[in-house]
C-alpha cells in the first residue's frame, strides 16, 4: 500500500509501506477513506521534535472495516467507522471514568501511520465507534475532523467547564481551537471570545460560534479579555497552542475559580508554582479522550447538527501529501484532508 | 494592646502594639478568645519569606465582637466570630462562585495581625460568622481551627473532588494535611491513606479517618500509593506541603483523570508542562476560601460532630508566642494555640 513517511524535518515522501495485516485477535483493518495532517504532525516536520529515522506519520482515520481479529466481537467487516489516536480497551476503570487515553492498555495509533491507504487499529472493539449507516461522501470530513480536532476541542471545551451562560476565551486558531468554540457553543456558551490574528480563521471562528475577536496576544491579549468581562476574566478558558506563552495566557484570562482547559501538547513549558497557586483556576488537560465523545460526536454529525469537516480548507490526493504538510507549514492551510 | 511582633527570622517578640480601631464603617473590633501560628508563618520565621521591619502577626482567629463600623448589618457587639484570613464582602461575582479569598474587595487580614489581644477584621458583615450562641470553652479550639486550617485542609479535599467511595492521598502531615484527612473521611472517602514518617501525627491522622499510612516520600511513595491502587494511583490527592517534591509527588500519585487539591502555599516550585499534560490529572487550589464553607463547619463543630482542634497539641499564653514558634519550628508541637 502506499503510505506518508517522514524521513528528515521536511522532507515528507509517499512510498510503499508493507500492507497491515491482523496481528493480534483484538485489531481490525481498516481501508482508509479519508486522513489528515495534524497540527502535533508539525512539531516533527520542523525538527522541534527529534525525528529518529523514517518515520510512518498519521493518526486520524475514518474508513470501512476489512478485516478483523477472531476476539472482536463488536465491529464487522463492511463497518463505517471513527476512532481516536489512542487505542483503548475501553473497559479498565481509567477508560470507565472517561479517561481512554491513558487506557492501561493504550496503545498510540500514531505509531502506525495512518496517512495511508490501509491501517492496523488494535483494541478495536473498544476503539473503533461504527457510523449507523455508512454515510453520505459530504458527512466523511466531518468524521474524520471527530477523531481527532473536534474530539480534542471538545474535550478542552469539557475540561474548561463550559456550560450554559458562560464567558469562554479560545487561545489558539488552529482547527482545534477553532472546533473548541464550535464545541463551546454547543455546549450553551454565552460569550465565545476566539483569539485570532488570521482573517480566514477569524471567520471559520464566527462561522462556528464566536462572538467576539481578539487579535492581541500575551500580557495586551489578555488585557483585552479582561475588559470583555468586568475586570475579571474568562469563566472558561481553552487552550489548544502548547508554547508557554499561550498557557500562561490561558491561566492569566482566567477569574479566580474559573477553568483552563489545555490541550496544545506542552513544549518547553514550565509552570510557575507561585503564579498558578495564587491564580485560583482550575487546570485539566492532556491528551484527550476523545472516544468517550465520539458516539455522541457521530450522532451530531450524523444528523447534520454540526458541521466540523469545514476545518479542512485543503483536500489532496495522498499521493501529494508533501505539498499539505507544507501549506500547513506555511499557515496557507488550516488543515489538509488526504484521499487515500 | 499585646501583640506577637516578628523583627526578624527567629526573633518573635510579644509587644504593646495600638489598639485597633474603627477605621472603614464596613469594619468591626474583636477581642480574641483565641488566636494561633500558623505553619506558612514559619516561611519568614526561618528567613525563607523576606522580613522587611518588624510585623505582626497571625491571621487566624475567633472573637467576640467589641464594637462595628456604621455599615455593619448582620454582625453585632457581643457575637462570637469565627473569620478567615481573607476579608471578603461576600457579595462579588467572584464571592458568590465561592472564591471569597479571591473577592474583588479582599484585603488580607493577615497583615493586622490577630496574634493580639484585639484586631481589626475589615468587611465585617461578608467576612464574620456568628456561633448560633456563645460557644462552650472546649469548642474554641476548633472553631479556632475552622479559621484556617480546617477551611484549608476542608478546600483540598473539595479541590481534590473527594467523594464517597474514593480513595485519598494525603501528603504532607501538618495540621492543614491532618485536617484534609478528617474532610475527606466526612466527604464519604473509603479510604484514606496518609503520608507521614512521626508516629504522634501518624495516631492523630487514625483519628481523624486515616485507613492506611505511608512512610515513604518523593518516588517511593508514589510507588506506595500505585501499590496500594491496583498500579493506578489515588482518585484523589491532597497537597499540603507546597514544595516541588511535595506537588509533583502528588501530581504522581494521582490517577489519570483523577484530583489534585492542593493548598500548600507554594514555594520554589516549578511544574514541567509536559508531565503535567501526560498526566491527565485536574490540579485546583491556592488560597483556600474558606469563607465559603464556615456555615457548615460551624455547623460541624457546635454539634459536636467533628473535633478538628486536636491538631492545638501545645495551649499557652499569648506572652509565650516565641516558644509557640519554637515548638513548631522543631515540630515539637503540631499547631500552637495562643491564648490573649
Amino acid at each position: 500500500m502506499r503510505g506518508v513517511v517522514l524521513h528528515a524535518p521536511g522532507d515528507i515522501r509517499v512510498e510503499d509501506r508493507p500492507d497491515p495485516t491482523i496481528e493480534a485477535p483484538t485489531d481490525a483493518v481498516i481501508r482508509l477513506a479519508a486522513t489528515c495532517v495534524c497540527g502535533s504532525d508539525l512539531w516533527p516536520y520542523r525538527g522541534i521534535e527529534d525525528v529518529n529515522g523514517p518515520a510512518p506519520m498519521g493518526h486520524e482515520y475514518v474508513g470501512v472495516v476489512e478485516e478483523v481479529g477472531s476476539d472482536v466481537r463488536k465491529v464487522k467487516p463492511g463497518q463505517f467507522v471513527v476512532g481516536s489516536f489512542f487505542a483503548s480497551d475501553n473497559t479498565c476503570e481509567i477508560c470507565r471514568a472517561g479517561y481512554q487515553s491513558r487506557c492501561v492498555h493504550a496503545e498510540l495509533v500514531g505509531a502506525l501511520g495512518t496517512q495511508a491507504q490501509y491501517a492496523r487499529i488494535p483494541l478495536a472493539d473498544g476503539t473503533l465507534v461504527a457510523t449507523p449507516d455508512l454515510p453520505a461522501d459530504d458527512l466523511v470530513p466531518s468524521l474524520l475532523a471527530a477523531s481527532d480536532v473536534l474530539g480534542t476541542g471538545w474535550f478542552a471545551a469539557v475540561a474548561a467547564d463550559v456550560r450554559p451562560g458562560t464567558t469562554v476565551a479560545v487561545v489558539g486558531d488552529g482547527a482545534v481551537g477553532l472546533l473548541g468554540v464550535l464545541a463551546a457553543q454547543q455546549l450553551g456558551a454565552e460569550r465565545i471570545i476566539a483569539m485570532s490574528r488570521h482573517e480566514p480563521r477569524q471567520q471559520l471562528a464566527r462561522e462556528f460560534g464566536a462572538t467576539d475577536i481578539v487579535t492581541e496576544r500575551g500580557d495586551e491579549g489578555v488585557a483585552k479579555i479582561k475588559d470583555l468581562t468586568n475586570g475579571l476574566g474568562a469563566h472558561s478558558v481553552i487552550e489548544a497552542v502548547g508554547t508557554q506563552e499561550s498557557m500562561m495566557q490561558a491561566i492569566r484570562a482566567t477569574r479566580p475559580g474559573g477553568h483552563v482547559g489545555y490541550v496544545g501538547v506542552s513544549h518547553d513549558v514550565s509552570l510557575p508554582g507561585d503564579e498558578l497557586f495564587f491564580s485560583g483556576v482550575h487546570l485539566h488537560g492532556g491528551p484527550a479522550p476523545v472516544r468517550r465523545f465520539l458516539p455522541e460526536l457521530i450522532d451530531l454529525i450524523c444528523t447534520r447538527q454540526i458541521d466540523p469537516g469545514k476545518v479542512f480548507d485543503l483536500t489532496l490526493p495522498l499521493e501529494q501529501a508533501a505539498e499539505g504538510y507544507r501549506a500547513m507549514d506555511e499557515r496557507r492551510a488550516i488543515k489538509t484532508l488526504l484521499r487515500p
